[in-house]
């Protein structure tokens, strides 16, 4: 299988049109515009660009990993995210589970414990345990699996992990392996920076969501009832391995939820990838493994760039969350698992583009782009019906972006791929959204 | 009350006779000497260079904080815990809970969340929330009062801790205040490390206990039912204000529990300290205010020196555990709370120092001074009557300090002062050292 981003041919040219446009918002005599502001991504990472090379992200063709066990592999592509001491590679691929020797290069000590669901398990984990094991005997591996879904990632499941690591006499020098979409990195993660204060882990995410976005970059947590991931750790994997053939079982609505994010990159910082996105989102949903290949490798990319500059979201990092404060509490508010993550952020971001025109920040056409894409890729573009103004307000005072109780959104601003995070907009704009996309 | 340390007047001479003994353990033929070996702590921690000036720690009468507010108030004596951008001052002195300003130049954010318990919130919370207030009305402070005691130290605990913080909508720029014990900095400390992934947060220590070990180094987490300190963080704190006035208020047992940890620092690495206590003990447990601060001054430095060189446990400051691994099994095995953490401790002191002296790696002498100053500072020396030889080994298969299945222990080798973290111990004295001590 053709999975890797090498052999795309990719169109350049872009057809929509930029009408300028009188907006309501800027006849009110808004505030200042915003002192920290995100330029798109420079042109290195363009859609034409394929082979990169730049100072914080490596990626391309020519870092191939040798497969002596199995020559007639395809050799994955390696997209390294740049922290220093705690750096790490991301492998993407087709068919990296059967690649053994990229898994057993990051396991540390003699004891492994793969942490996934009920889901998943019956699909993958076998294949998991084959590849952390095979011509590796010193190696034992323990499971926990977990009940699937955004509502059980919490303290109850959590302590699942915990209770299965302690009765397995898991030490120091043991391996913790998330084997599943965003719930189960996310829990996994934390679980492996809380576990005896900290043992190893390795990411192997299998679905888009989770690919493309919360298996990098070391976010961990899990939620309180009262919100979202209010509870975790900044805590950086050994590696993260997309083994992109895990997409064949993905069911189609988690399909569309991953592409939320993909589209997200594209707006906030990479104008060129949303223009290949354009042309290409019927591809990606009908699963043509080149342009998911190619769609993963430039998320992450992107992904890696900003982390990779604001590993702890003192600024520029926040600007990955276009959507997701409004997303939070539709998932809060709506109840855990009812929506997907990525279709509360697919809604989320229809409302910060909203905003953004309102506050006269953007022209229509954008607003117009991101509706159609998003309605194309099948996703959502309004909140559920029951979300009131009030629900999202309540909810969004908690949200991480609050500093000294000032709301601070990521809106876009500019251009196409360019925003910025801010606290500092017309509060009229904010409740005007609100009132336009929910009930009073 | 003149509790800074500089005014002490301490005698550098030592009685202790050191008799060399032909050892039983030498005849057994046992394995070669470990690898990693730790020697007593450089001569400018002798006892009687009180004005210390060494690369990693910082301490003595030179560095004084000015008083603004209140010109007549003693001032701290500041160690420093040289951690690069984690670098944090421990300000020890009487009254230091009156000097508004040393906490208030640490407090981030417009929100304070107090951690506390139900003994020390009556004593010392209202002081604490005026400290942190008067002349400062941008600063709001909530408070959150935990019950008091080991077996609380639990994730059912901790979760009212996040429950109070959310509720109170403190958000990234809050600061987390532990007023208590050890068990209370613990929890507060894995609190702020993973509420919103991580806030900052303030050590007030309110014991011997805390003041002179828990609270410095940034060691924080929970219990679990299998095994203490299972899951937890390392995270440090702004600042460590230890005002010694707090342990007039504390229980005699309490107080001889912390003397535990004093008494470690002198046996693993500043033999000095050591004789120093051998004179002091009784001063110390009638709280003379001269001896106190001195002691708490001394541990510190040696703490901080030992974190400073490995924050993460690699190594050498596993050393700061001698005793723990039997003291945390009889804590596990007896029940949190029916013992102190020191009494337990003191208890697998004697353990690990009969297994030390079994092997022949330190003379009897050694072995009669460890067991004449815990009985002094009238703690235990042997575990619980209950604990038997399996209940030992089962609860130490899952110590932290276990690594690829081999149980490390801190065991002392050679003259005062020197230790060794090894598993490269012959088994049969560890055998016999539980025999020794508990039924089978």
């Amino acid at each position: 299988m053709a999975a890797n981003a090498v052999s795309l041919s990719i169109s350049s040219t872009v057809a929509s049109p930029k009408t300028p446009h009188s907006l309501e918002a800027q006849t009110r005599g808004l505030i200042p515009p915003p002192t920290i502001s995100f330029p798109k991504s420079s042109s290195s990472l363009s859609s034409t660009a394929i082979s990169i090379s730049r100072s914080r992200v490596r990626a391309g063709p020519s870092q191939l990993v040798n497969e002596p066990a199995n020559a007639m592999a395809t050799p994955p592509t390696i997209v390294e995210v740049d922290l220093g001491s705690r750096s790490y590679p991301i492998y993407i691929g087709a068919g990296l589970l059967d690649q053994s020797h990229l898994l057993q290069r990051h396991v540390h000590g003699k004891k492994v414990l793969v942490v996934t669901n009920e889901r998943v398990a019956p699909l993958y984990l076998d294949k998991t345990v084959h590849a952390l094991t095979i011509g590796n005997p010193n190696v034992t591996v323990e499971s926990v699996i977990l009940p699937d879904g955004e509502k059980y990632k919490d303290m109850d499941t959590l302590m699942k992990v915990f209770d299965k690591a302690i009765e397995s006499r898991l030490d120091r020098r043991s391996t913790f392996v998330a084997l599943g979409g965003g719930v189960i990195g996310d829990m996994c993660g934390y679980a492996a920076a809380s576990y005896l204060r900290g043992v190893n882990f390795i990411q192997i995410p299998t679905t888009v969501m989770a690919q493309v976005d919360s298996s990098v970059g070391g976010k961990t947590g899990i939620n309180h009832r009262l919100g979202k991931n209010l509870i975790g750790a900044f805590y950086q994997p050994q590696c993260v391995l997309v083994d992109t053939d895990t997409l064949n079982t993905l069911p189609d609505r988690e399909m569309a939820s991953g592409l939320a994010e993909v589209i997200k990159y594209g707006l906030i910082r990479d104008a060129d990838f949303f223009e290949w996105q354009e042309k290409n989102i019927e591809a990606l949903l009908a699963r043509d493994p080149a342009a998911l290949a190619y769609a993963i490798k430039r998320s992450c990319e992107n992904k890696a760039d900003v982390v990779s500059q604001d590993e702890k979201e003192s600024g520029l990092r926040a600007t990955l969350n276009l959507g997701h404060t409004f997303g939070h509490a539709i998932e809060t508010g709506f109840g855990y698992g009812e929506w997907l993550h990525g279709e509360a952020v697919a809604a989320g971001t229809v409302m910060a583009v909203d905003m953004s025109y309102r506050l006269g920040w953007i022209d229509d056409s954008i607003v117009e782009r991101v509706n159609n894409i998003l309605k194309r890729a099948k996703l959502p573009t309004t909140p559920p019906e029951s979300m009131t103004v009030s629900m999202f307000k309540s909810i969004m005072a908690v949200d991480k972006k609050v500093a000294d109780g000032l709301l601070r959104l990521i809106l876009l601003k500019g251009p196409l791929g360019n925003c910025v995070f801010t606290g500092d907009y017309d509060r009229e704009a904010l409740d005007a959204t609100l009132r336009a996309f929910s009930k009073s």
